[in-house]
């Protein structure tokens, strides 16, 4: 590793497989995700310095290739360096003439020189030579020159000197050479991933192909990289792009729709001769009526569209941005998707179980805003799949008779609380809610995203058919009721269950969710005592024998785990069950209540996700501390900065 | 009628039930659909100067009873005018107090007193002191309040001089009532429909309700006057509304939500503290950023924000306006449904059979921009309902056997072009596509919308079904083949249908979706000669006899009715198909080529849709030329301004 850092990318809020991260180059921090207009070398039509001061532009991309190849150019970028021939002092990213050579067939140029150029003009982050991968080619075809493209990364690397380098991922539309073509980039030095090849299915709406190519790349790449949609430039795509995991996008198509007076939207692109007033209230919008716009003169016009376009695509970039933060990027992404149809179609691939699971991983455990239903997609997010995935794996019934309620108010347990006091003067039954979420055990139904979910009282005949599947799956083998009044009262009476406290019931059964199976059962085995908020009258602290081993958030209806409820886990829980195993030289600093940093993980346990309950670990198992996670395993294992686990 | 005209409204526009009017009163003409800024007499937060100036506000609303109620206002408002003590020269409204009695209980006021005072401040629209129905009356509470309503509505109009005056419908959730109360208001000389008692609906999400009064006022009501949905001033609104007829909007939303440190948006509302950026790009978000703007003292930041509300609002108008210009107004609806889980659940309103027939009414015969699939609720527009009632009204299969083809990419006809030379090598059959939008004829494929829309390759489950059952209705005791390539072949030979030219039965079967039943074969029956486009080889005209009779529109596929064509189904279709029936004293203007203004109409065919092709004639039914419909049969014998029959 080189001595001065040539690139720092660390995770600073996260939502879906998005992230907020702050990421450092030669030039300067910035962050992500982030959009990089096109600078055009040879005649700016948006100066860097206004992209700077009017659209807060932070990063910018340029071709290195139009560079070298004009003479005066490349001897200029040699001599000042692209930060002055540019007039940019933030970061650059340089592009290699890859699309070039797409568009206008073979050109003249040595994969290696054009790295090294790259390099010696100064550019903070330099791509490789890489071939692009068409949508029509074979797979043989597209095999071939991902691995071509694979050799000049590894021959580029070497050269790359102080320049962080850019290693295109390739494979056309197939997902197996897409995730290998990551596999291999992750496994030399490469600093940065641009997902190559995609502008022909973005330019045909092959949205479907495109969600394949992004997922199968990340499938296969280092999460501690950052991730660019190389030639995305589109604001339409950039929160579904976002929520799969990419970082960057770069845009020309300010321009080039500019040129051809095209407005840019969030939902699309309008001709500006469509519009009667302009729909939109940026600075130049405000500035002109469509009809003054129209009568701009073409030079004048096309500066002003771009601006407008501009404004859109980084005021797209804040809505994301926003929306990782209140946890609400599925909502985002999912009333984004209904503005074209083939978008909307390309969903299927999320609705794919492998895929889920892939998503699930990076899914924070909870969030800020509740979970909103927009449609027949929303029942397939990550965090849906989580749950049932838990209540498959985790969650287990303790009484013989279940009996089953049909959807009613939230929180199911107070609207039905009457009825309930009822049957557990009698006796003790399971009772299941059949939610339009799923099944929800009536003890569950604080817990995120059960009663933190807002869902009309009819939904969709997918979302219907699919919810009854997994509520079928759940409740298979069972002895099941229906609810059905004092006649199902009569029923409970024949049950043989055991009786116990529905407090403890609930204790019991969110831990095993959380912490997983049996975890319930090990933390309720003793004297409990319980602590209630004297307003809500809800679980707030829970005693084992007198120690304070859990204490229960009011928004996500979790448990924080308190150290003698960890001591208890990790006694109980074999390894590597909730684990973060840390390296020797952080354990003091551990030990003093600092928090966690990711290059000091050995290892964890691989079912954590971000924001779950953590125990932190020496390497011969002894309990160092306990915390919240705020990374999975693959990202405490990849990435340099950061903190991977919150202590407590 | 008085000398000086106190209101005119004239359509200028229109897409779905929506419409761009243009809005004439004593102060001066406004477009609508527009919203009204409430200025509060006692103190301005924005001044309606710099409304105008900033926003482009054109009209605003203010309170007689707050001014009525403060001695110094009242004295000043009656000496000087409403227009001078608000400082505004533009049209201003005047609410009544209803309102505020039913915050804040009975308040002293007397109905008349308060229309007069209205109308001696100069106000240019005022309000009756209607009652306000809430959501929670019984309905025989409602009818009272409703009936006491009516009552004060009718003795305002005789005291309402030369103000426009705004009767306001009530009825509370009960659709009847609505529609009951619609009719009795129009039946006097109101001027203007606020639909009143919403707040509570909207305040609590029940957007269904919402809906329901609504569509179910809209029955009732005179299509010629301006319709007001009282006290709806979120834009997240504005689209479903104005697509169901609704005006104009009146907002204290934007200082409301100001007041509470709460940005609007058009998919709702965001609390500033949850905001860490700006997702705007209005000049306030502009000008801030979030952290700025957090930390304006309070009485700035309220009129920051409140500025903001504003131009976010207007925005949203402007898009409507757009959209109804392209007719994708149905599509910006279904979008913005997608925000709310409520929203999106009240749109099965909108599935319900009879409210999809009145609509149908309004909704123009085609559109600029394709028709664009967003989810389950596309299927269920009125253009869509319209071309599924005239397949079944006025389609008619003319051979023995029909083969359906599956979907595939349009247009079906040159998609499917090889195949179906063939079939037509050996016999004529019709051909039937089993298309996401249901059965389309081959020979009607260019029509709009089966050409002019997208779709995904898989829709949804609800589609499918209800398409399935429409597809099923439609080819009930037909005699129906799948296409399975040569042995469907075979098959046909064994058919006795009679060979006919293509070109010949698509000019009929155009004609008949067009025209009505027949009205195909009428035009057909002779010598026919067709010219086609050398370019696309596409109908362009059709002659029969040497005589001129239709030509076609590339846009919508669909028939222009030339004089010749005219004159034929005029003799062959018996009154009143397809007759606009105009007054003694416009004859002569339209003979000389002059359009037909809607008070010149005496009457005309009900199955007329707005651009519907028609004749135009005397009340002894002569043919006086042929034209293009603007308006339907209620419309046309409703307005008083504006064109109904566009003369060819």
């Amino acid at each position: 590793m080189p001595t001065e850092i040539i690139m720092d990318f660390e995770i600073k809020k996260r939502d879906a497989a998005g992230r907020i991260c702050s990421l450092k180059t030669k030039s300067g921090k910035i962050t992500t995700p982030n959009l990089m207009p096109v600078i055009n070398p040879n005649r700016f039509l948006i100066s860097p310095t206004e992209m700077k001061d009017k659209f807060g532009t932070e990063i910018i991309i340029t071709n290195s290739y139009i560079i070298k190849k004009d003479e005066k150019l490349a001897r200029d970028a040699l001599k000042k360096g692209i930060h002055s021939l540019i007039d940019f002092n933030g970061p650059i990213m340089t592009d290699s003439g890859t699309f070039q050579s797409y568009v206008y067939g073979d050109i003249k140029l040595d994969p290696i020189e054009i790295v090294k150029f790259q390099r010696d003009i100064g550019s903070d982050i330099g791509t490789i030579l890489d071939l692009f991968g068409t949508p029509d080619q074979s797979k043989t075809q597209a095999e071939k020159t991902m691995n071509e493209t694979i050799l000049r990364a590894k021959k580029s690397i070497e050269i790359k000197g102080d320049m962080a380098l850019a290693c295109t991922i390739q494979g056309s539309i197939y997902p197996d050479l897409r995730k290998k073509c990551a596999e291999e980039m992750s496994k030399i030095d490469s600093d940065f991933f641009p997902i190559g090849g995609v502008v022909p299915l973005m330019e045909n709406q092959r949205y479907t192909d495109l969600i394949r190519s992004i997922i199968s790349s990340k499938k296969g790449l280092d999460p501690s990289k950052p991730v660019h949609l190389f030639g995305a430039g589109h604001p339409m795509i950039f929160p579904l792009a976002v929520a799969l995991g990419c970082d960057l996008f770069d845009s020309s198509a300010y321009a080039k729709y500019a040129d051809d007076d095209r407005l840019i939207f969030c939902w699309g692109t309008e001709k500006l001769s469509d519009l009667n007033e302009l729909p939109c209230s940026c600075p130049i919008c405000s500035k002109y009526t469509a009809y003054e716009l129209k009568k701009l003169e073409k030079k004048q016009r096309r500066l002003e569209i771009a601006r407008h376009n501009l404004y859109v695509s980084f005021e797209e970039l804040k809505k994301i941005r926003n929306a990782i933060i209140n946890g609400s990027l599925w909502e985002l992404v999912e009333r984004r998707a209904s503005s074209n149809p083939y978008l909307l179609e390309s969903f299927k691939v999320l609705r794919i179980k492998e895929n889920k699971d892939f998503l699930e991983k990076f899914e924070p455990i909870s969030k800020n805003k509740a979970l909103f239903y927009t449609g027949k997609n929303t029942i397939h997010r990550p965090i849906v799949n989580r749950v049932h995935n838990r209540l498959n794996k985790r969650y287990k019934a303790n009484f013989d008779l279940t009996v089953i309620f049909p959807e009613g108010r939230k929180p199911y347990f107070s609207n039905y609380f009457e009825k309930i006091k009822k049957i557990f003067e009698k006796k003790n039954v399971n009772i299941l809610i059949d939610s339009s979420i799923g099944p929800v055990p009536v003890e569950l139904d604080q817990m995120y995203p059960f009663s933190q979910s807002v869902f009309p009282n009819y939904t969709d005949r997918e979302t219907e058919d699919y919810i009854s599947s997994i509520f079928e799956e759940f409740i298979k083998g069972k002895n099941v009721i229906c609810w059905k009044g004092n006649k199902t009262l009569k029923e409970i009476e024949k049950s043989d269950d055991e009786k116990i406290d529905f407090d403890i019931l609930m204790i019991e059964k969110i831990a095993d969710m959380q912490f997983g199976r049996n975890a319930g059962r090990i933390l309720t085995s003793g004297r409990i005592k319980i602590v209630k908020s004297k307003k809500t009258n809800k679980i707030r602290n829970v005693y084992l024998n007198e120690k304070h081993i859990l204490s229960m958030r009011a928004g996500d209806g979790m448990f924080t785990l308190k150290d003698e409820g960890g001591k208890i886990l990790h006694k109980k829980l074999r390894f590597p069950r909730l684990r973060v195993v840390i390296k020797e030289d952080a354990i003091s600093f551990v030990k003093d209540g600092k928090s966690v940093f990711s290059k000091f993980v050995k290892d964890s346990d691989p079912d954590l996700r971000p924001y779950d309950e953590c125990l932190i670990v020496d390497e011969k198992d002894n309990l160092i501390s306990v915390g919240r996670c705020l990374m999975n395993r693959d990202e405490m294992l990849s990435f340099n900065y950061g903190m991977a686990v919150k202590n407590r």
